[in-house]
């Protein structure tokens, strides 16, 4: 902490070295036209000899501007922290930031209870734009949309017309999943779900995984269906189940990677193997899906793209309040590796 | 986009509501203590009233604090994307991120090429404290003391007295690990390391390796020396190369998981066993070295309580100047799991 800090050169000092108004500094920071080009010069010569930057803080409170796009990640059910245990979000994450920053945005990271504390925050931050990732209730939606500034909600079932929406169609992923798995001569099919929530990702992804049994006239059996939270230890423990379980099915579809592989993971400490003893498909694509052993045949949605078009929704829309809705749904397809075994019919 | 954005509730209008000046709503908010409380009680009454939501833009301009946390992530190398594609960045980012918010503040995060666009945009934010992960060229480091913010490096060797650190001892970690195989019967030790830079990470990491060797006088072989990126594919690559190699090592050490389980996954798409026939070591304990099948036996650091420290000192920091320079190491210790098995003397 040696050095001094310099005090920082304000628009007075600008003003003053080049012999007019700070409102007249302010007019052509922020381009106004009745300003001679005489003058304009004048500032600009003023502002590189003192090498002075715009304060940003300055700009939000003249233009409304302030250059920062809220993101909002859901948080862990226990201890409130970024839900980056599921490598999911960080995926996404890392292409929104890279859009915004090319465009000479900055992205303002959050995880929130949905409740005032954020909404204040964003009203404070005037922020930009918002990225919503996953659900929350309708009265934070609600608050959110009187702000007038773009939102782009991430897999969410939100139908509210206020908002941009980038998502996949999650019951049609659901439904190729098991369909693979029935292909495959699978009839005996566990489901290992999050939880199913109303209007959620989840709830969708049951609907699916209904819709192929019910196609190939395969009985809907509860006690196929194992609900628990989205994460690794979680998956372990249906595993678990699956293995203990008295009626054990030959193919599981999870309904997130991170969940096959906690899964897999239990069961082949329990001495079975996969695909060899029990098949299991899942649903993200994540990178671990490839990494693992044995790599799993999954739902690839396009992670990083979903960022991508989010951030893009966004940058169109900000200072653009007459851009349309925009509505994103993006492609599924199989990827097949090493943890789907065919089953003699 | 429906609703018109209703006018935002300024300072002046709750000054005309109390009946004071400006100034005295702004002295309110920012605790002088020169105002009565009789003025005070008015003020706040008129902002409840109002309900005013102070302008963090204005704030930060009066007071000098914006609330704002930079988080600098090191990029990919082929794509500036942030470098989510290992784990290891995204576990610290969610801890720093729930430490901020827990006391009010926002972290803002971004890759950058080390040059002058990140200073600018510290510049212009006001950025209240900055964690740097990773190393970065001096110029950068620099130019960013100029500011007189606390800064905690993660993971650098760099030496300039200003900066706050965090940081495991990398040349122990790395000694410990080549021991530990060394204690499990191996002599033939390949290293797969990221690229050497000088005082980075790896250099250390490399040293350590070379230190357990020369303790046990084992000759050092230039032809087990593997450098690549570290990233998931790079693994892989070195992975191939190890099986290929004419005079293949019974033992691996990767400095970094992400390479491990890449050299594993590879080296079992080419029909050998890990660990019977050759066994791996990493470094980090990501999530994934406990999913991975084989589990893998890793030098563990708390790459969340990295997090929580750099946060740490970056708040304990803020509007204190007089705050000593904190460094911080935290311990490594070696996670077993299950990808070393000890050979024959």
């Amino acid at each position: 902490m040696a050095e001094l800090e310099k005090k920082r050169i304000t628009m007075k000092d600008v003003a003053k070295e080049a012999g007019v108004s700070v409102a007249t500094i302010s007019y052509v920071l922020n381009g106004k036209e009745s300003i001679s080009e005489e003058t304009k010069e004048r500032v600009m010569v003023a502002i590189k000899k003192l090498n002075y930057v715009p304060n940003l803080a300055a700009r939000s409170l003249v233009n409304q501007s302030s250059g920062l796009i809220g993101v909002v990640i859901p948080q862990t059910e226990d201890s409130n922290m970024l839900m980056f245990n599921n490598p999911f979000y960080s995926e996404m994450i890392g292409s929104i930031e890279y859009q915004a920053r090319i465009q000479g945005y900055q992205i303002l990271i959050s995880g929130t209870d949905a409740d005032e504390g954020y909404i204040r925050m964003a009203k404070e931050r005037s922020l930009d734009g918002i990225i919503i990732i996953g659900m929350y209730p309708d009265h934070f939606y609600n608050e959110l949309k009187k702000f007038n500034i773009p939102i782009v909600l991430v897999d969410s079932y939100c139908e509210d017309h206020y908002f941009h929406s980038v998502q996949v169609n999650d019951r049609y992923g659901a439904y190729i999943a098991t369909k693979y798995l029935i292909d495959h001569g699978h009839r005996s099919i566990g489901l290992l779900a999050g939880m199913l929530k109303c209007r959620g990702v989840v709830e969708m992804r049951y609907n699916g995984y209904c819709d192929a049994l019910k196609e190939y006239g395969i009985p809907h059996r509860s006690d196929l269906i194992f609900e628990s939270k989205v994460d690794y230890k979680s998956g372990m423990e249906m595993g678990e189940q699956v293995i203990k379980s008295s009626r054990r099915p030959t193919a599981l579809f999870a309904t997130a990677d991170i969940m096959a592989i906690g899964a897999i993971k239990r069961m082949t400490q329990l001495g079975a193997s996969v695909p060899e003893d029990i098949s299991v498909i899942g649903f993200d694509d994540l990178n671990i899906a490839e990494y693992f052993n044995p790599g799993l045949t999954t739902v690839r949605q396009e992670i990083k793209r979903k960022g991508q078009e989010a951030a893009r929704i966004i940058l169109e829309c900000i200072g653009n309040p007459s851009a349309g809705k925009q509505e994103i749904i993006l492609p599924l397809s199989i990827v097949e590796r090493e943890s789907v075994l065919s089953i003699k019919k």
